[in-house]
């Protein structure tokens, strides 16, 4: 395919992957792309759009194979091994990721924990060994994990990511409020909750403005 | 203002907001288009075009007063008094959440945690007590919170929502993987951490094919 897949696109995708596995469970064979807009708040034709940029997974007046579907979907996310993903930060918020992310099937598998303080490193956490960071760069190499994890303090948050990157790491989600340099093959998705929080704000702020008959700016 | 300011706008202003509160604390009184958009990673346009939707903030040649904008963008915001937020949910991400978000100036105030376990409630977590779901209503009721962070297991998120929503609460921060059911004047803000990895996953095998001569898709 030559032409570039939006973004918005890409990050529906696993949305598509979710709700497909939950029917996958309850046993369901076939969906209509309305039943999948109703399961994922997606309307159905953007769901037949985003879908037809991959292929023609659909039979008109039928719907979706899940089984099929969710093969295909799995394929193109690169989620039809395990990808292993290493976790940097065995604090609060770390701790709060080696448990949540241990939904199986998924595709993602944590690997490895590391921290730097002494009283942790060797403890377990949901099942992992609490590493020390002088191991980061034998065990992303070992481990061949492309993404990164990286829950430490905001101002640790450069220089880890300069040395995941050596090691061979090309995705890294960060939490911490620091827009990170990366070179151009790097990519970094940033969840940064204090944004969520202050943008939320505003739309909050902007409704209460609306009904008590003020001008609103958004 | 009556044309509709895009979502991205919106979610790169608290990006400027925390950019120029470390100007201010370095004592840096203006700063070009150009300097803004070296430290936020936003093009130096962008900025210009975002701040325009709001008002006419610079001085051509020179600048923007970093106080001046930095007043005006809290006040866009809704950031100039303190907003207070209810957490739900004490687990480590509830936890990570109380000692992650006291950053001083930032208009985001937790003035409430709550818990549905007893051997939790009672408990102190970042200098806030620990109070029971029951109390719920009645808080978010006296603190006036229209936001919330919600950091519950994925089964009772839908149900703690309509909770808060009946009892004010209009824009909500929801960690779980659930595509949330609310009334169309309640804003939900998703960080879904499963699916950020699985598209970041996405993007580092496309790149992977990429260089190996494959066909990427993206």
């Amino acid at each position: 395919m030559r032409f570039k897949i939006p973004k918005v696109v890409i990050k529906r995708l696993p949305i598509y992957l979710r709700t497909l596995l939950d029917l996958e469970r309850r046993r369901v064979e076939m969906v209509s792309s309305q039943e999948l807009g109703e399961l994922t708040g997606v309307s159905s034709a953007q769901i037949r759009k985003d879908l037809a940029y991959f292929g023609d997974f659909g039979k008109p007046g039928v719907g979706y194979d899940v089984g099929y579907l969710l093969t295909n979907l799995r394929n193109i996310l690169g989620l039809n091994k395990e990808i292993p993903v290493v976790l940097v930060g065995a604090g609060h918020l770390g701790t709060a990721f080696a448990h949540y992310n241990r939904i199986p099937r998924q595709g993602i598998k944590i690997g490895a924990i590391f921290d730097t303080d002494p009283q942790k490193v060797g403890r377990r956490v949901a099942g992992l060994k609490i590493r020390d960071m002088g191991e980061l760069e034998e065990t992303v190499g070992r481990l061949r994990a492309r993404i990164a994890i990286i829950a430490v303090p905001a101002p640790a948050v450069q220089e880890v990511t300069k040395r995941l990157v050596e090691a061979g790491v090309r995705g890294v989600l960060n939490f911490a409020p620091v827009s990170l340099k990366v070179p151009e093959n790097v990519h970094v998705h940033n969840l940064d909750t204090t944004l969520e929080l202050q943008s939320l704000a505003f739309y909050v702020e902007q409704d209460t403005l609306r009904s008590s008959g003020a001008e609103p700016r958004g």
